[in-house]
């Protein structure tokens, strides 16, 4: 099944279930209750599919990542988070601010939460994850790493619209079939296998939900793999994980004054 | 003036404003439009006195603990998010997860953002705070520090209830007035000047807005500076700023099965 948000023409935000070209208004994500009539998926404009309450991000959860960069693999999700106005959805225009330096993608799997949650464990947090989306976790580099005794991951991650979701949430994939793979103007830049992960969607969904109770539309970035690269201006970067997919979003320059 | 959020007898949340022992609800915090009939604040419950989207907390931002770390005075503010579920208010019982460690209290000044404000000169920002609140910024120190590979400030700062603000939200306050006091168990353990604080509040906001947009309701603790120390099950903890009023917390052990 796949989950949406959208704006309609007459400026209403619903969530639904798409269906044969057509999004089948929900009473809110996961819910059976229909409410409206359906919408024509051309005729709305999609929105992230849900606002994340805590939208969270993983560093270091790639074999392939920590063996070329000498990373040991950690115990407990080593995570940061993006903030609320960070977030973007499918076809956004995503402004690189003037002071922001180097941007990276990076192209995820993201879970979506269904049920809050709390010191569950890996069994249980199988029922609690409703699904997954892609997500592009767009990074300044240069922040990042500009100040010696502090990482500034809220501040390199937390740009407005550099924390894209969607285009949907699908349920019932197995997270191990997946391939996440980012295109810059077509051309492939990123791409690796989920199976890769070293703590896998269950495992962190249980481990986070000892540190703070997760709510539903809660959002976790599985972290990215090898090959997240610079974008600039003017770029095209699509996220791809086909049973979920394209999230595409358009890099653009801050317009300065003078 | 002084604004608070409470649980009525009868379980409406109100937001509004104290006088003469009574609370005047508002519309919305800021708001001058009356909707209910006072409540007597001796029968209302208060809550964290907003709800931030944000809730941004700072490190190395007084000159006393910059000297007596050794930490270099940041250019720009460094920064953390705490998570949503982190928040918990006046007279909160916060539980100390079995899996935390050592646990210190953080007493701060509070920033409480009153417009929706980006790219903000410190000149504008002084009119988009609309006030300060007490805050303690509750912190394991042994997750902190517990990989040395990625310092875990969400972590170690995000287990629910470890984000403490209130009792109100004061206006019209001079922030370099201000004292920040922390007690425990009736014991003075913290207090400095907040005077002594590297980023000026109009400061710290300009520069916040420089990297995100901020909105009504958002919460920037502008760090601490010498004196927090460990707490533990059965303290209370007294976050106090003349002017503002006493945020009291009671710690609490994790309950475990069998």
């Amino acid at each position: 099944m796949e989950w949406a948000r959208a704006t309609c023409a007459d400026g209403r935000i619903v969530t639904g279930v798409i269906s044969e070209g057509m999004l089948h208004p929900r009473l809110y994500l996961g819910s059976d209750e229909a409410t409206d009539m359906p919408e024509d998926l051309a005729a709305v404009t999609l929105l992230p599919p849900c606002v994340p309450g805590k939208f969270i991000g993983l560093w270091n959860n790639f074999h392939a990542a920590a063996t070329r960069n000498n990373w040991t693999p950690p115990e407990h999700p080593l995570y940061f988070l993006k903030p609320d106005t960070s977030l973007s959805g499918p076809a956004a225009t995503v402004t690189i601010p003037a002071t922001a330096g180097r941007i990276l993608f990076e192209g995820e799997l993201g879970i979506v939460i269904g049920q809050t949650c709390r010191n569950i464990s890996a069994e249980d947090a199988a029922a609690a994850i409703m699904g997954y989306t892609c997500v592009n976790d767009l990074t300044s580099i240069d922040i990042l790493n500009a100040d010696p005794s502090f990482p500034q991951w809220t501040r390199a991650k937390g740009f407005d619209g550099f924390g894209v979701i969607g285009p949907v949430i699908a349920t019932g994939l197995d997270w191990q079939d997946l391939t996440i793979k980012v295109l810059v103007n077509g051309r492939e830049r990123q791409s690796y296998p989920a199976a890769d992960m070293i703590i896998p969607p269950s495992q962190i969904v249980s481990a986070l939900s000892q540190d703070m109770t997760l709510n539903p539309c809660d959002v976790i970035a599985c972290g990215t793999s090898v090959g997240a690269r610079p974008v600039k201006a003017g770029d095209q970067v699509d996220v791809v994980i086909e049973g979920i997919g394209t999230l595409g979003v358009t890099m653009a320059a801050e317009e300065t004054q003078g």
